[in-house]
């Protein structure tokens, strides 16, 4: 087999997400667990609660499955057929939260380089995944489709918000916050794993007709690269720009426009009735 | 066919929900979210959270189909097999919330009664199509079959508990209030839910019988004639009346007579046996 | 039959849950929802707000067929095939929030170690049950059945986490706590129940090898005495000790004191290099 650019990319088809990637994936949930605890509450979350620190660790970590079981009608008990996992998760939770120097390890700028982009790989996997296995079973409802894929690349975000409730990290909304969570604040994330699943999508029903594994390196390539720049602090949420112009045109703007001519415009219209009226009192 | 009483009725079980009766309830829903949004904080929260407005919109517009797929343990996918039904609700909750006059226009008091009118149409064939789709799956058990009649009826009522934690909504209890739902203040329509499945579910075991479709459309009527008239003010909820009776007599009233009369008696006998023992220290 | 020791054991293997064993659950039940509402709000919750009340004292009473439900894929429909334990349950709820002296009754300590000898009974067939059920599906998968035991033995107590959410009784986190629930507080039951739940899961994989009937009569005896001496105040939870030991060396103190060398050997290097440093300075 030679190296040329086909090969490599079959190649990123192929990979085997357990166990480095899943790994990968259960550290950045109990870093993003553990930071999620420690900027709500000022003392150490996982000494005083360590049972609730693992479970919400562990719904994070399988928010994926799970999401998937409740949206497909599966028993939830399917998710704890493979406790090889369970016991990994449970490892990397210990070390990132007990084990001194590992979560600043963990932490360091270029680790985290390294651990996104596998996260990303794994990401791509989920989506793909997801769409596929939906396809199987709902193959002409594209709505089914797309949003298992999404699902499968966000899970951990929407879980995050019962995993929130079970912490007991509950925010009250005031007159001018609400409780934050993914939907009122939609991550980078979030919004690109729609992107890609809506990609798999149109690759699904052929309207993109591009080699699969070219499609599939280039979407884990890009997600890498845009997660580096954005962890390097080169640039922020790179979907940020577009949404702002869609909200201002879409959400508001255009509207507020139109309002603001159509005021203008009676004004002007009363404006010259009052001037009319004004000439027709002098002459 | 002549246009006598029966074929009025019979016509009125015969109606289509799609697309008339379902777009009246999106847009009902839309508007609900929007006020309960609008009630709750005081910024432009569809202007600020367009995702969060729009999932939580979708939430209540699908609420019965959720709650049936819960109830009946089926796949929550197969909500998405119709794509032009999220698409036109999409497009209801664009207009309500964004397309300026809209929701004023929405809000007028009498095109208010012609909506109700035609969401009660809709409430009414929800209920009695779950009493019929659980007797065809569990044909004995009363209970499930009022249950899912209920659920169909009032099912937008029961996700606001959820839609409101998805939006960030979240109220929290102090020693004199607690945080809103329906079940701590149901309203006119969940208890008119609960009476409407009853009465099919009476029907369905032959314990009412009386022509089918008489019976659906008076219950129509009643519901709309209901309705407007709390629209226009004529009248406050008209369960309130039987319902205070039947708490004041059950919770509480009765048991607090029952401990007064007990505590008189008490005080009554202490009392004789003072006056006994007076009368016998006198004598 | 003669009465010896084994012939006992095996009686109490034989039990009928229905009525007696569900009635004391359903109690148990009801007085716990009393209790968590009467705390948390200083009016009479149950008089305000009768329907919430039931509701929550529902979910409680039904909790563990609900998440067994949930767990295992099954529609919620099923719960409510059986009328007569819903009516008796909202008997029970009636009882004890309504009528006069059958709170304070059944708070009665004597009273109290009897109904809670009878619910130790219920939780153990429960688990067993539980155990049993899981490993009919799902034989190979250990981690499976040891969770089914464990939610039919502790179900109550996580359902009270949407007992609360559904009757307003939110509370909100701060810097120094959080909104208390099962997860964050482990009561003694719930450390209980995963110990007996992971009994049986032992025991089906023949890896304790004792009578079955002597095991689970053992099990139901020392947790009626524990629970009994934890009422009579004799003893606090019988589990913190082992907790503590436990949770100060795994989730913590091993560390810090592994940090607390770590830190003293490098000040004591650097003293000797100091000393040294010194030394060669006076040389």
């Amino acid at each position: 087999m030679d190296w040329n650019f086909y090969s490599i990319c079959e190649a990123f088809t192929l990979l085997q997400m357990w166990p480095v990637f899943d790994v990968v994936h259960y550290i950045l949930m109990a870093l993003n667990m553990k930071r999620e605890l420690s900027t709500s509450v000022a003392f150490a979350f996982e000494r005083r609660h360590p049972l609730a620190s693992w479970i919400t660790t562990m719904l994070l970590c399988n928010a994926g499955p799970i999401l998937v079981c409740l949206y497909l009608g599966k028993p939830l008990a399917i998710i704890l057929k493979s406790p090889e996992k369970i016991a990994v998760s449970t490892l990397v939770w210990y070390a990132v939260n007990y084990v001194p120097g590992v979560f600043t390890l963990l932490t360091n700028r270029w680790i985290t380089c390294l651990l996104v982009s596998a996260k990303e790989v794994q990401r791509v996997y989920g989506v793909y995944g997801g769409v596929q296995e939906a396809s199987q079973l709902y193959s002409s409802y594209y709505v089914v489709l797309f949003t298992l894929g999404f699902i499968r690349g966000t899970a951990s975000e929407i879980m995050m918000v019962f995993a929130r409730l079970l912490a007991g990290i509950i925010k009250v909304h005031t007159a001018q916050t609400v409780s934050p969570n993914v939907f009122l604040f939609p991550s980078c994330l979030f919004k690109a794993s729609a992107l890609v699943s809506a990609m798999f999508c149109l690759e699904h029903y052929s309207y993109i007709q591009v080699n699969h594994s070219v499609l599939f390196s280039c979407t884990i390539a890009v997600l890498i690269y845009l997660r580096i720049l954005m962890i390097l602090g080169v640039i922020a949420d790179p979907f940020v720009p577009f949404e702002n112009l869609f909200c201002a045109i879409v959400f508001g703007g255009m509207w507020d426009a139109y309002k603001l001519v159509v005021r203008q415009d009676r004004k002007g219209t009363q404006a010259n009735g009052a001037v009319h009226h004004q000439k027709m009192k002098t002459s």
